[in-house]
């Protein structure tokens, strides 16, 4: 029986392939994947190999800690503690302690344990089209995939940036009607949660003044606002090390995820003491525990993402070719009819076009001319590039191409 | 400033230690922990290192499967069918189908939301003091530790195994009446769930006809039936591969967690295609994805251990080495007063003591003598025991010595 249909007799359909025909990817090297031909797709899509594929210094440093121990956080271990450390230092100690979980997913679930605690209060606002994970709870939180009939009436959404552009007084009465409602109603504003590139709301750089007017909207009903950087994060928009900073705002919560430990699967929230003591009195101390999260061997993989962020220069590379990229793009697609908007950051880049199937068809034709990218947005117009951080000037040349060669033939 | 100190700055304190004074364990080898002044220490309680601490058999899986691809399962890979395959042939192919996601909570969180959707009810049943996770969700699925004015009144609990064992027809009558009242509330029964070996329900064999009894009453409501075999899993319990095997019963999920991955942040869950049809119909296709989940390493690391297994006989040997433990705990605790039972089966014991604070000076004074054990149980009065699954004879006569010393001073 081929592999295909192995698979589709025993997983689950939710984990759905990319591709009509799916890839069948047996290598990773850098921004490169390899199949089982040997063919090589330039990855503009995976950034969960942050410091790219099969890093040999993550890979080492999750090695030699396995050969060493392997345990839970319920005995003392330096790499935790230096993690927290690191991470803290990053908000310049604004938020300073932390959680560890395996997934975006928990820590997300656990941020909005610990909104709710804190403030006493139930209800959640979130961006019409957001995505922040899959366990029931963080579900709700994403109206990209929980159906509207499922969503519970504690669930309040406001629309996305491009709406706060337009027109931002009514943008802002639009958040204060959603935020009353939830206090007629009885629950209360718990929290607003947002990821800080928008990324299934169709990929924004953060409108200026456009965190800093919802929190303060917020948390004067009494809320707490958590940013989601599993995506933004980890120096991704190529300026600072978390997206909400290019706003000046501190969130209450920050939680990361996807790239923290190249693949591995480790998160993590930040936040301050009398956060998580709100969660401690609210659970009677019975306060949360994650058995793998933050275990040596996690922490180990996260710190070696940090030392290589850090030694090569990446944050700094993601901005440069970012800003060279998107400009390449600009003007290479200047012309063309099928391109409504180019957006987004560092090396976070969406290219919306005016339909949808276009969109579909380059993502697909793009694949078989070796380039592999995303799509999302509302409609799903808007091509998602999110590269590794590793990603360079001639990567990004070699992407320019395709994207033109294949948008050409489209529209 | 001290390791302690720079952790209870940056660390959420739900992040208990196990000890008063915590130790610092920088190394693990087998059966073994050691600790920063080169003190060994017996781990009779850790069960995520199932098949002995730094296995060098699956930390080369994961090295090996990290230099070559770590990417989410999007894409085809032998890896994730290979595992899903050998899964379901260990529940004899009744449960095909799997998921996979990275922690017990994941796992359970998801069961949760396909029962719900399969069923369309929203009431759970649970055992009065049960943990299953960590989730939003699944917290209060767990009344271990979610206090009772944070309960939902869509969760009712039934007593563990030892009031069915006392009075079988008043226990189903119990159970009866809560499913009623969960339908009389409009909630219906979505489901049940326990772990098969009871653990903080204060750890028991599964009474015969236990599990049978409820999953029929379950099921007469039109409710589903999960098993948890996060800690019961893998063989631990000596004779099969699931806890749930020993009553005959076939659940409709099966969740996995801890042990899969000897560490590695990896868990699962098995069913049926109708239920996952369910879910996927819930949601309108927008079904469960989890980003690392099953990822080709993950996959790599859950597969070394299923070779382990089989290679080194350890399920067999679990059963040998358990019974001669419990063998030994029997006849050299027979006369001491404090021990009210000695329970469990395989590699999963508890000794229940007539008070608390001897089971907790127990797990101290043991500690200090080299031995490392841990307590569960409604009044936490249990000693539980649960090594890796290469614990030997030669562990085991250790463990009863010492066991049998400091029991004989505090008693």
């Amino acid at each position: 029986m081929s592999i295909l249909s192995r698979r589709e007799k025993h997983l689950g359909n939710g984990q759905k392939y990319f591709y009509k025909k799916p890839l069948h990817i047996v290598k990773g090297e850098d921004v490169w994947l390899i199949d089982d031909k040997g063919k090589r797709f330039l990855d503009v899509y995976n950034n969960v190999a942050h410091v790219g594929h099969a890093n040999p210094r993550v890979i080492e440093a999750i090695t030699k800690q396995s050969n060493a121990l392997n345990t839970n956080t319920r005995y003392l271990h330096e790499n935790i503690v230096k993690l927290a450390e690191r991470l803290a230092v990053s908000t310049q100690n604004h938020l300073d302690v932390a959680y560890f979980c395996c997934s975006g997913s928990e820590a997300n679930d656990l941020a909005a344990q610990i909104a709710k605690a804190h403030t006493k209060h139930q209800g959640c606002i979130v961006l019409s089209n957001a995505y922040h994970g899959n366990t029931t709870e963080i579900f709700q939180l994403s109206p990209e995939d929980c159906p509207k009939e499922h969503r519970k009436d504690w669930v309040k959404t406001i629309p996305g940036p491009r709406s706060f552009l337009e027109n931002q007084s009514a943008y802002i009465q639009t958040l204060k009607e959603e935020a009353e409602d939830l206090i007629d109603s009885g629950y209360g504003v718990a929290c607003f949660i947002a990821d800080s590139i928008f990324s299934s709301d169709g990929i924004y750089e953060i409108p200026k003044g456009f965190l800093k007017s919802i929190y303060r909207e917020i948390r004067s009903y009494g809320g707490v606002v958590i940013a989601d950087e599993v995506q933004s994060g980890f120096g991704r928009l190529g300026e600072q090390m978390w997206g909400y900073q290019d706003d000046s705002v501190i969130p209450d919560i920050l939680t990361m995820g996807k790239p923290m430990g190249n693949g591995h699967p480790v998160s993590a929230l930040l936040t301050r003491r009398e956060m998580i003591e709100s969660l401690d009195k609210a659970y009677n101390g019975n306060s949360y525990f994650n058995t793998f999260g933050g275990n040596p061997v996690s922490a180990a993989a996260a710190l070696s993402v940090l030392d290589i962020l850090e030694e090569d220069n990446l944050i700094e590379q993601a901005g440069e070719v970012g800003s060279y990229l998107k400009k390449q793009l600009k003007k290479t697609l200047e012309e063309n009819e099928s391109v409504v908007e180019i957006r987004g950051k560092g090396l976070f880049l969406g290219i919306e076009l005016d339909d949808p199937s276009k969109t579909a068809k380059a993502m697909e034709d793009m694949m078989h001319q070796g380039v592999l990218v995303g799509k999302t947005g509302p409609k799903n117009s808007v091509i998602k590039l999110r590269p590794p951080m590793t990603f360079k000037k001639e990567h990004a040349d070699l992407l320019v191409d395709t994207i033109n060669q294949c948008l050409r033939v489209i529209s």
